[in-house]
């Protein structure tokens, strides 16, 4: 990771206190039944992610550095260590559900806990020290602000998949009536582009390795896909033919029985679509979202268009600075529609991730750090593909142009979304 | 099933009343986190069993009788059915773990609003009214009881498979050190024996179709095997050598590399088993539970004796009525070791469900009721063992003679236990 | 196993040669390619029977018995023992397809090696010394017909699984129109049966432990069900209708999409079946073949009446003494319709073993032989259910009335088949 | 594709006649037993490759262009379809080994048919007409050659698994003592790279879309990886320690407990390996192959070096170009130990297809052609690695510096090897 930073304790100290006091607040509105669950292997328990973030700091700031340092519980290193070898053994990831206990109140009392050591350490030591373990504390932070935006797909997950479809944040009218903005190609020309993080503020390692790449000129939709141009292609039988699809996503469609994104759910002949508000009817405008790279990759197909690569991406977003985007602070907490008085390209940040056509693989010259902090990143560079941009989950501190976020194609659970390109 | 009971309404009431309130006396020490998970297919949510037997009241009793009543919520027959077809649509079985809603609190709402239905209806209806449902009533009470059962079971293994090992309900000092109650075989004299349900009481429909079976003379042991003397089975390499097992039996072992009963932890080399109270040291003198039938098939035929069939079993019973038996009302929630006082044949009832080798079959004249409770028992009867007697866990007032039990032979996390045969 | 046979050297030595060239002549049709595939885990590569059957009779008579042998290959043993713990090693199950080596004609070697020493061990051994291993020579030739069968059913999955549903055995015109016999029932009297074999020639363990039963009076079909009752069944919805189900059974059925018995395929509207000289038109006067117990059971549930116990069916056929049969030496490979001409009882040997509602478990003083014969059948003793009678696939001299086969109740690929019975 | 050959009927038919003949020769040791298998998924049946091959030129040649053509068999294009959707449905990949029918003696007869057929095609046809269907011919031809090199490693897979490890091609003595060649890393500039296909020949559409790379300067090591420097990676505890592994990788390693290449077998505390002439102790100085790329990744972190991504692999394979390699013509179906008394860079081609650390994705501007040929390459390109160079089951004649081969990261029985790359 690279942190040049140097923002004396105090601020950072109110930066801490600030984004951990975000995670309770988004666990606010949930029931202590719902913090226990884990649907699917991909979905972590509520409390789970509260404690996990916890033990993080725990782990690699307080034991090293706060001495005396008392664990909160001895065993709570075994329960909530996620996939850090280097740590210790640890319960297996699908194995999450199981931890009825510690209660939802113990968890909240170790998070406690934790921010007043964490507090106190930063407080009493000496300025110089705090160098030491600043930038293990930054990671910390963007950790906390990372497991923030999984808490809110969790939970959207959790309740979505519940009979009752609950809401999460009820919200009368949510909106005023979305309005179409026209697609269009915009140019971005070719060339040589530098890739990866050359600032002097935090990124983490999958970000550095900067390199120059070739590029050809190609053009990038001025906004992201509609959940109106996505049905023209499931009206157009694009989930039955096999001539858009990548072999491995066809095989998922027939066996799962695909046909439309996920949460959309047809009521009375129209579809719905779960949001964190409830059941809404599908808005045209609206991006179309929570779809695997499978989806994404055969809409692209059908259309005559392709994805991006990620090298594309970050060049369009050297092109076509970034505008203010649809963060987790807007509240929306759902894509919103493109505004059709803009100009330049829309969305590139915030709303969804946008999936590539690139495999999440090392830059070159990309090298793990040793000890668990290598373990951040680096030994899940197989078999995922990069989003880029950022959701109406994401905090707007957290993300950046050369930000590289990576699931597995199948995955649909995210924020996801499809932003077209073409050649000149 | 077969229910003479006249009861007046009153008593029935009071019955009732008292039942319905044990649930929750069951499920008092929990956290709302505790009563969602699933950690097991044959696990169910202790939320799930609380408002599943209330839907048992409302499905058979309400609805049908009386007039004019709404159903507290229209979701939750689709929630709540575990598996009458002829009732409708349901949640899966193993998907039981995804209802983190309704909470804990709409539920005991529901258990409110169904039971004062019920005192309405009890209170209200003129007395000859009570004999169209009453059979069905008593099977809600029945099924009440059995849920109770399972209730304990799978509270046992959610905190069973937490690495805290949670105790239920703590109590320090649980027993004043066993005594050891030597083995002996007890004559049961062969000839014709009436098998199934005579009385005047209530029974399920598996426990009619009553015939006589002829048997040849056989012993039974005094009381259940014990910690001691499976220990001697497992220290004599019982569970690596294929000579005491069936097939099945020990090709399971091989892939789950059990070695130990259920519930069974080695620490500082010692044998500990987990316990609603907590952790505890192996007593040798207690009878050993948590097995599988394959468990207590093998220890049996590396002892050189054999388990009963059910129709010895209930022979035996006959020829030694029982005794006081360690039911749920001790609160004891764990067997207990046998009396070196006593004459006869022990532990019969309570204690341990006891295997025996016979499949869980109709009798000879069984027949299905018509509709939903035709879907009761019959259904289940095939791949499964019959269980005698009843144990720890089970409301004395629910057990008889002639109450047959069921699980298909791997399962072990019923209290179960072993019982030994022999020729004369 | 029981054997007081005491037939002179050279009547043994003859029809030892019988039994093994009759192995042959059964692989006979076969391409080398047929002999070495396993399309299902149950089914077994032909070319394994052969070798397989040959490996028991060196391994328990060949390597004990005879001085001075040597073992024709030192790898055989590991490749072609089935399930004996107490010989060696061995393949799994699963993965016997995967010996394409050795080939065919080393197996027909090895076969011709085998026999070749049994005949010299048996020509020039003193009469007196075969005494101590005719049993187990006897319950190799046992063997080796109960492997005659399984290579008959083998081949016919292995055909009739192919897209080109080859035929083993073409025949033109097989048979003349066959003539409906109508259903009757035929009383049994209740009363006190002798069950288990009494008799003085061979027979397996599971049939000692002779003991006495008692039954009530029922009633047994004359015949077996014709494929025209089953099609009735199926065209009233019966694959459809959870009520006729076991729950195992039906959840089955909607797992496999099952809509009729295996080997069924419709052509045109109508139905057909596969044989084992290809594809045909259903014949309605047949009986019904390829089900599972629990499509025995269904059917059975629609038609009112029930399945037979194995008790049961031991007390007909001594009630009702077996007729000529349709044994493997009719040549027909398949049942036949029954005879309307005659009286009684018929089909109670031959055609379809018939499914029982007994579970395959041990009878009263059963006991295990030491050794590896000890492994031959008692450790399948749970989870499976008893056949009686033999099928047009079964050897005429390897039946009697007391012999049990048994099998899964998901099993349909022998030729199981219907017969139903019915309180008088 | 692209084809702008256009050498005369006559060569081509040479050409094709010898290219079919090469797969009979392949097949030639087999018994019919070894031509029906599929041990694992990935591994076709050698009857089915044979077959295959001719459903494809019977397919896209035959039945479009031979006025008449009458289809060898009806139902052949079911069976022999491997996975193009717009031919028609087909047997499911896994259930090749079903196939015991056609024998192969009718699989050899459909070769002769089909190759008869294209003959008097070729022979017959006017000039002209031939560039109508040259490229798909030419496509045929350059698919036998992939699948003669897939029936070399499936015949290995299939002897390799067989417990008796018959030898395909027995060889007294296969070579003289090898030795060592000292490992180097040998400078390859940075700078624009060009990219893909440029020639007049054949090649695949996966290497079109010609596009230039910026690579920086790195070296690349002078021959592939040895047995013996492997085998310094498992004394090592390679296998135990997962700083070396993607997290992915080591799942599968303690799942499958892993702990050295394919066909690696512990003899008497010596590592042999199988080859296609029967087991051989491992030679020290000979590339250590049969890998999955987790291996390959693993023992680069190891070492300290990295593999190299496809394009500096093809970059290398510019400033270093091919020498004579080890290609399937040699006969020695394994991998040869480099030469000492070579300069610059060995191995690259033949011997042993190298993992890249590049995900096979379709190069910029590739676009799939309509109909089935679109399907041959495109849909795969999700979750597979690029390999380079081809190795020694390989045609000479098939291989191109830009030739882009792909296997999923988990693959382990191609011939597959590990070349390093490191920073300079
Ligand atoms: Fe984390
Ligand atoms: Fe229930
Ligand atoms: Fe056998
Ligand atoms: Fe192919």
């Amino acid at each position: 990771m690279s942190i040049q930073t140097t923002s004396a304790a105090p601020a950072l100290l109110e930066r801490f206190n600030q984004i951990r006091k975000r995670t309770e607040i988004i666990c606010n509105p949930l029931e202590p039944e719902d913090t226990v669950v884990q649907p699917i292997v991909d979905v972590s328990p509520p409390k789970w992610h509260m404690a996990h973030t916890s033990w993080f700091f725990e782990a690699l700031i307080l034991k090293p550095y706060l001495p005396g340092y008392e664990v909160f519980h001895p065993q709570y290193a075994y329960l909530f260590n996620s996939y850090y070898n280097s740590l210790g053994s640890r319960v297996l990831r699908h194995q999450r559900s199981t931890l009825t206990r510690p209660p939802l109140r113990d968890v909240l009392a170790y998070r406690k806990y934790v921010d007043e050591h964490v507090n106190r350490l930063l407080q009493e030591l000496p300025a110089k020290d705090l160098e030491q373990f600043r930038p293990v504390l930054e990671l910390g932070l963007q950790h906390e602000q990372q497991h923030q935006e999984l808490l809110i797909t969790d939970i959207k997950y959790i309740m979505g998949t519940n009979p009752m479809l609950p809401a999460y944040q009820p919200q009368a009218a949510r909106k005023k009536q979305s309005i179409a903005t026209p697609a269009r190609f915009m140019e971005v020309p070719g060339g040589k582009y530098n890739i990866g993080y050359q600032g002097s503020g935090f990124c983490f390692d999958n970000e550095l390795g900067v390199h120059e790449v070739q590029l050809e000129d190609f053009e990038i939709m001025n906004r992201l896909v509609t959940n109106g141009e996505y049905l023209e292609f499931m009206q157009d039988g694009g989930y039955g033919d096999f001539r858009h699809w990548l072999d491995e996503g066809f095989t998922l469609v027939k066996e799962q029985h695909l046909e439309a994104p996920l949460y959309w759910v047809k009521q009375d002949e129209e579809w719905h679509r779960f949001t964190l508000h409830g059941l809404e009817k599908v808005d045209l405008n609206e991006p179309v979202c929570h779809l695997s790279f499978y989806e994404a990759d055969a809409f692209a197909n059908w259309s005559g268009r392709r994805l991006l690569t990620e090298y594309e991406w970050e060049a369009a977003s050297q092109a076509y600075p970034p505008q203010q985007g649809n963060f987790v602070e807007s509240g929306l907490l759902e894509p919103a529609a493109a505004d059709p008085a803009k100009e330049g390209v829309q969305q590139l940040f915030g709303d969804l991730w946008e999936w590539t056509y690139s495999a999440y693989h090392p830059y070159p010259g990309f090298s793990k750090a040793p000890g668990p902090i290598g373990e951040y990143n680096g030994k899940f560079m197989i078999n995922q593909m990069v989003l880029r941009g950022g959701s109406c989950a994401t905090p707007e501190s957290h993300i950046r142009t050369t930000y590289r976020n990576f699931f597995h194609p199948d995955k649909r659970w995210q924020y996801t979304g499809i932003r077209l390109a073409t050649k000149k």
